[in-house]
């Protein structure tokens, strides 16, 4: 029996689900859920079924796992309480400071009703936070390190194209290499923001826009760019198409921790991402999750879980005894 | 209630655990296990009790979990099947080879006395074995790397004071650059064993030894170094005493994989340590899969189980709104 999967949007991480979905022999993509109208959306499966977001409670007994692909701004906070009465699923909500909030409300939605859900699955929240969690649980005397890019942020990118004058925008955020090869020699560097990572921004004017003016705006720009060093490039329309269309993205979560009885010794824990598609392979993580959220679902459990709580052998489609003759 | 703990075996991985629980504030020592006379035994912590392993059994209701120190070549083997039987215990059984009957052996002892037994803990196996799980697992379609060091190997050191002419030795193992930063790029090459790891060689010399004839027993030393770029530096003892006590290690875990309907895009997942000490950190890892292992047992699990089958949160002494406020 194949796992019956359910895909709740369908922008870039929704594609991405779909594309981790194709290699994934155990798992099959019963039908793509969309507010817009189902015809305008092109699935990239042959012969997957686009239908109504209002359809879902029609498809309980057609889908094992929802997974939502929307965003975390305005679409989770309600879909994934409201679509956790329903099915077994999975999200991505990835607002770090809001987690025990969206926590609560989807594990009490979930209780209710006996269904399971697994939420903030993803690289970060997800990936980087199990690597947190283990440096933390392995070297209780510490520091951690967290660096993000080279990856293109979609929230800076938005932010530039915001500006008067900028037709179109794409912001990159880039670790200091300096600063990661201080951690790494386990030097527990105190790094400021400004210290830990650059921001690169290409930028296709408006007709008649000052360039200078945009480029002040840029830099200037509290929260987003003011306590950072940002470059910022001026490019034609043609530049930014041919060459600035990829979503990559990466980073590098850090443990340096002592040991010895006088904790005389460092260790240093990494772990990195190089992704040439961040929403492909948030794509692939959260697939995974979806098989083990339903095994967990088959064994009984209900509520709310992270990743914080799932046996890593649920990942893989194979089983224990393979698992630990081929990669332990 | 703190963990109760017995240590059996104190070399350095029981040194190490040791060295652990002395920052497991929920963690006590509540004794050191040993076949040697226990008044030879000097334990790091203050007030701890040595005792005969022969008395193990008389300390089932004083310990919660067992954690063994013992070496896989032959102590594990024989002792984990019996310590699986009266206590609740971890192992660090590390040859990969052996896994599958090991994990046999004892998961028929402890199922048939209803203890819960977790095999084959540490770094490898154990944290790199989850990297190569986690890999395969959002990535089916890649490439597995690992690279080991810059570390000593204690296999090949001994191999080096078994020639002729050597008083004494230290061999490390080194990955090679070149390979690192291609798999980094997600080149995805094929590497022979030479193009993986050099081993550089420490001697001192007895006496009127032939050091030409040493290096080239040395070099053309079948499985150990005939198929490596092998260095050897002929030092004085009081440089081998001065510059090569330490124990140190690490390595470095690749998945290289593929995502896209044509698998047209590269994503690079990469986990590395680089520890000052293997078994002090050895004993870090242990430490906290010790405190899962008592937990699942608490909750009424019993028989084998490897670092695949524990949910990350168990490991960490914080709860699990802790860990999703803080870490997620």
């Amino acid at each position: 029996m194949t796992i019956r999967i359910g895909i709740m949007g369908h922008g870039n991480l929704g594609r991405g689900i779909e594309q981790a979905l194709a290699q994934s022999p155990d798992m099959e993509l019963a039908a793509i859920f969309t507010r817009r109208d189902p015809a305008s959306v092109k699935p990239l499966t042959p012969g997957a079924q686009v239908v109504p977001a209002a359809s879902a409670a029609e498809w309980q007994d057609r889908i094992d796992v929802m997974m939502l692909a929307g965003g975390s701004a305005t679409d989770l906070p309600v879909q994934t309480p409201e679509y956790a009465r329903m099915f077994t699923l999975i999200d991505s909500f990835d607002t770090h400071a809001r987690i025990p909030e969206h926590f609560a409300a989807v594990d009490a939605a979930a209780r209710a009703t006996s269904h399971l859900a697994l939420i903030s699955s993803g690289w970060d929240p997800g990936l980087f936070s199990l690597a947190r969690l283990f440096g933390n649980a392995f070297l209780p005397n510490g520091s951690d390190y967290t660096f993000w890019g080279k990856g293109v942020s979609q929230g800076h990118s938005d932010a530039i194209r915001r500006i008067e004058g900028v037709r179109d925008g794409r912001q990159y955020t880039i670790p200091i290499q300096g600063a990661l090869d201080s951690v790494r020699r386990g030097e527990n560097p105190s790094l400021t923001t400004r210290q830990k990572h650059l921001r690169e921004c290409f930028v296709v004017l408006e007709e008649g826009a000052d360039a200078a003016k945009v480029e002040t705006a840029i830099k200037t720009m509290p929260n987003y760019f003011s306590d950072y060093d940002t470059t910022v490039h001026f490019i034609s329309e043609e530049e930014l198409q041919r060459d600035h269309q990829g979503l990559p993205h990466g980073g590098f979560v850090f443990r340096s921790g002592k040991t010895g009885m006088a904790l005389e010794r460092t260790e240093v824990m990494e772990f990195s991402l190089r992704l040439d598609s961040n929403p492909e392979f948030t794509g692939c993580v959260l697939v995974a999750y979806a098989r083990a959220v339903h095994r967990l679902r088959a064994q009984g459990q209900c509520g709310c879980l992270t990743v914080f709580d799932v046996p890593p052998a649920l990942l893989s489609p194979l089983d224990g005894a393979t698992l630990r003759a081929t990669m332990l």
